[in-house]
């Protein structure tokens, strides 16, 4: 892999053939990034024309390296979904010193995408299996009118909400349970048990945040939650209905799926 | 004004002709508006093709009333300078009621721009020569590398920033002074003398942020502000510069103009 290397002249980033590339050795790349999801088809590589983070990053890795990587990522988070704190890692024989990747990387990067840490990781580290707990972000904006600052990062849901009566809910989330319920209806896993660890309600002016840290997550386990949260918090229904979404594994009992954009992997934890 | 009314059918807001509108009375609204300057050339309505706040406030305007307002606003903000509290006014004989401009504007408008709040005010009432403060704010990310989050709204400066001598310099600024030498050259404006109430320089994290409060500002005397007392922070001037200039009227002595992203007008008082 190493070989085969070529620096084009012009490149924003100068790499020299160490002893290090000579020997074919792999090295494992650890990645801390950010991303504004508003402009991305979510993480994960689709079709041709979709914008993925997955493609921008395998985009200017081989740009740097000469060879595409195969990136393994924490979460593959949604369309319109944001992170400032996932994790990818991925394998290569690229000169490249580990503290210089940053820097290569953003170089070759859009805005709205940006590597804020590269570490050496063993080459047994796996992004995904490695992760033991993620957190994840919802903002909700109780305002009247939609803050301009504030509509690429957070639901606008300018209804009555009172906070006690979600927090009452909250409570129930908390520990090993089967997460069936607040799972998106036709997606196959092994297991729908999850473990949180904490699911906070935090108010801020008008906004609501809901920090939620645990050692799995469902595919769209945090917006089907806050869903059913946000009918708690109208009093549309009561703090119970989480207890019982729990027991009966009833998608039908939870509230609506909330949207991606108020929705942030904050952090991923090994 | 008001017997040219015409409601189209399939308009967002139901307007039913009301004894003022017979009466022909005139209304002073007065609006709080926010908006995200990114996508606007500024505030000011400008030739054929440019996307302003006045241009986007006038269309929303006359597709309630049938008329074309003719809007006055308390800051004329720069191209990719945003608004958290913007006053604006305008005179109309339409009848809808004043709580109810917010929504009927709100319909219409795009989704970087929104009404806060409406309120009646004398005919005598004119946004810009009745602001006794405005309050503006500036921020800068020391970051190494620019947050996606924060990239629309704050400059990327990563260079070592001691806020110490931009605090000493600040205090420099307080009080009423030529700011001759912080104006664009070239304005031409009856007096350069204007009075600034406070200059506030905050930490949080990694991110300075400047909040100026003052009877008037200069064109783009924030920014040239900012610009000089980041190369006072960065040790490239002392913070005894501020007063040369200020004495001087010296534009040559003062740092570069920041860019317009960082830049929000907060507050305006009457």
């Amino acid at each position: 892999m190493g070989g085969d290397l070529k620096i084009k002249a012009g490149e924003s980033t100068s790499i020299k053939a160490s002893s290090r590339e000579e020997a074919g050795k792999l090295v494992n790349v650890k990645l801390t990034i950010a991303y504004e999801g508003t402009e991305f088809s979510g993480y994960q590589r689709q079709g041709k024309g979709e914008r993925t983070v997955q493609g921008e990053l395998e985009k200017a890795i081989q740009r740097l390296t000469g060879t595409a990587p195969k990136l393994i990522a924490a979460g593959r988070t949604d369309a319109g979904v944001h992170a400032k704190g996932q994790v990818v890692n991925f394998t290569t024989g690229s000169p490249i010193p580990i503290s210089r990747w940053p820097t290569a990387l953003n170089s070759c990067l859009p805005p709205d995408l940006i590597v804020w840490q590269a570490e050496e990781v063993p080459l047994s580290f796996h992004a995904r299996f490695g992760a033991k707990t993620k957190t994840y972000q919802y903002i909700v904006s109780r305002r009247q009118w939609p803050d301009p600052f504030l509509r690429r990062f957070s639901y606008h849901y300018p209804r009555p909400l009172r906070v006690e009566p979600i927090r009452a809910a909250s409570a129930f989330l908390v520990g090993e349970h089967d997460f069936k319920g607040f799972s998106a209806a036709g997606s196959s896993v092994a297991t729908t048990v999850r473990r949180l660890d904490r699911v906070e309600v935090t108010e801020e002016g008008e906004e609501i945040c809901f920090t939620l840290t645990g050692n799995g997550f469902l595919y769209k386990m945090v917006r089907n939650i806050v869903g059913t949260l946000l009918l708690i918090g109208e009093g549309k229904a009561d703090p119970g209905l989480v207890r019982t979404i729990l027991t009966k594994g009833d998608r039908q009992a939870a509230g609506p799926t909330a949207p991606p954009h108020g929705l942030t992997l904050m952090a991923v934890e090994y």
